[in-house]
């Protein structure tokens, strides 16, 4: 346990390095502060909120917006509301950041959520709302895809969600708990977490640029349950921690983040892929799954665990079929190293390789971001309303990336990098 | 201090009579809960939200929004902000409220704010800050002013105000004292609330067709500190709890309700009023306070604590210098007997006679919902961003009546009611 003190004193820390170097917020800019998943940031990031509102504030925000909202609300309306009434949908939540996004504010999503949040509710009735959700919030994921503005995606400790990571503590003990390891892997216990994350951001681009002279033509996984390969297109471009925005400015989407990832082409990826971590989407967990491609094209799920959900997910649209995204982390990883999962992408995810099906990002194309959607799908682009990530790889995992020529050269072996750079 | 299991039953059947007495929920109407002054529900609210959405949707709501917001968030602004900064304005909440209202959909204020919320900050600021909302919300103002839907304003018990309210009683039993004088003030604590809300709906009904009937041109009031008149203008119409909604909706516009009220004549009120109460407004408590009126104007306030807001206030705009509303409630009402202050005007008003400056309820004139602006001001209305309702009634005051023959007939005798029904 942590002494109070102490606690907001790294609290303090990890806002000002999500603030300077997340968001890179400018002087003058405006930031929006919203969570899509439980449409509004959930009552148990407030403490966070509070301490990013300061440090935006300090770094010369003119304003702070949040949108606040409250997993318990969806849980009543998926037990009380009318069956037909699913549609019905808080537009001015999507106003409100197009409309700060047109302006050119930053965007920060506060993740605080319940991994159990819709546990034992009807599937039925949870994908109806989480299709409206979908489809509503597509025009932000659209902006937030082309990096229209600076965005960063961080979380917050939660009561239930620390029950969920650390079962066997107590409450307090668990969401202490919880906090430390959200400020070790967010480097916010160092002594000068600023300095730590420009040397880390520095490492991942060396790795972007030797996978980026690579030009690989596709990657080969191998192990247990996957034996399976993407292809990566022509143009398509290896990013790893920053990204400039449309508006200019340098950003660090992800804190945590560990990965390297590029544009996979979503009409070549053969094979099946085994989970190597359970999913949390949507307040639901699918556990123990796989997928199996032809011609790009999923044609197989599997779940232990809600397999239900995890076919509505693909049976969303035609995008959610296919590829969006792929990455690559070593699986020791500062977040690979430790010895629980988090059920939550934003670190699992950062533990661990993972391809996502659906929406591909348009900067991880050459020219992306100039092409129309059917340009972008045809140069293996993908546009989906989902983009849900989920972890493949293991310490038990080999990747291969093929050539231009066909040739095979190690690219990960046994989970971890395998080459030098 | 109240067992859990009663606390929770006593806050359905309070959430229960909110929604159908209150409201009046129809089936298939959509509801959305909101907080204006604190920009959003404060987080305090959720158990009693809960406790409403259930009622909402066992009464055939389509769909429950609430607008969240946090106190905090303000005081951080109001502490850490640039000082050109306070046009900054959530207007989303303002669309959010206005869309449901175009769609003729109920609205319920909840408040759970702490009374001393923005304490010791900066006046200017303050002022600034609430100039900016009373100006973005207006047009909600003039919406539920002509009573354009079903609305209702209730509130809840928080940390902060329950410690205000009690503040010799430890934390958890000053919270579950101030819940408890909620339950019995809204008549939860009765075997039936919805019968009784009935009876007293048509009690308060009675002394408003009595007063109707009379058509006084004025009513004078004498007490300690206050020598005062104000005019009633032709065509003036006296209400008491109930009113129907543009969509047709009966409903009770606040809970509790004690009161019988009427439109005063802007251009007619002389002399000084003394308050009786203190007035919390925007987070602050203006304490002994009195207004004097010359023409129907305000000349002068007088204040030994937060003067300077109140005069703020006053300096708003024209319509912030008259009057908008007068409500006769006697001294012994459930409230007026209590023998503590509830630092919420919702409760306060609700213990005593009362004004306020500001905005005039159109329904309270005869076709008033069909003048035009100024049609309605020369009828004796009055337009404002402020409606501010400050209590003058005790059990030292007597009111008269002024007959259109200038005869003065009793009204209340030390703060009851002087005529039977």
């Amino acid at each position: 346990m942590i002494a109070k003190e102490q606690h907001q004193e790294l609290l303090a820390k990890y806002a000002e390095a999500v603030v300077r170097v997340g968001l890179n917020l400018r002087k003058g800019q405006r930031l929006i502060i919203n969570n899509g998943a439980s449409r509004g940031v959930p009552p148990a990031g407030r403490e966070f909120i509070y301490a990013v509102t300061k440090a935006a504030y300090a770094a010369g925000a003119k304003y702070v917006e949040v949108i606040w909202g409250d997993e318990e609300m969806l849980r009543l309306r998926l037990q009380h509301a009318p069956a037909d009434s699913f549609n019905e949908y808080p537009k001015f939540h999507i106003q409100a950041v197009m409309d700060m996004i047109q302006n050119g504010d930053a965007l920060l999503s506060v993740y605080a959520n319940d991994p159990d949040a819709f546990d034992g509710l009807d599937a039925e009735r949870i994908a109806a709302m989480q299709r409206a959700h979908l489809t509503q919030y597509s025009p932000i994921g659209a902006q937030v895809s082309r990096n229209a503005i600076n965005w960063c995606v961080v979380a917050s400790s939660s009561p239930s969600w620390a029950k969920k990571v650390f079962p066997d503590l107590e409450q307090e003990e668990a969401e202490a708990k919880l906090w430390q390891a959200i400020f070790e892997t967010t480097r916010a216990t160092l002594p000068d977490p600023i300095a730590a994350w420009e040397g880390h951001i520095a490492n991942l681009k060396v790795r972007a640029k030797y996978m980026q002279a690579k030009k690989y033509s596709a990657l080969y996984y191998k192990g247990p349950g996957t034996d399976f390969t993407l292809g990566l297109p022509h143009g398509h471009i290896w990013g790893g921690a920053q990204s400039m925005a449309e508006n200019g400015v340098i950003f660090t989407a992800n804190m945590p983040t560990e990965e390297i990832f590029t544009l996979p082409d979503r009409h070549r990826a053969e094979g099946t892929v085994a989970a190597t971590f359970p999913l949390s989407y949507g307040g639901s967990l699918i556990e123990d799954f796989s997928v199996t491609f032809e011609n790009g094209r999923i044609v197989k799920v599997n779940a232990k665990k809600n397999e239900a959900i995890l076919q509505k997910i693909v049976d969303t649209d035609e995008g959610s079929t296919r590829l969006g995204e792929v990455a690559l982390v070593n699986a020791t990883s500062p977040i690979g190293k430790r010895d629980h999962l988090f059920y939550n992408t934003l670190f699992d995810e950062n533990a661990s390789c993972h391809i996502a099906i659906g929406r591909a990002y348009r900067f991880t194309l050459t020219g992306g971001a100039e092409l129309t959607d059917e340009e972008f799908i045809a140069a293996g682009g993908n546009l989906s309303l989902n983009h849900v990530d989920f972890m493949i790889g293991s310490p038990h995992m080999d990747i291969d990336g093929i050539t231009q020529n066909g040739e095979r050269e190690p690219v990960m072996r046994s989970g971890e990098w395998a080459f030098d750079v």
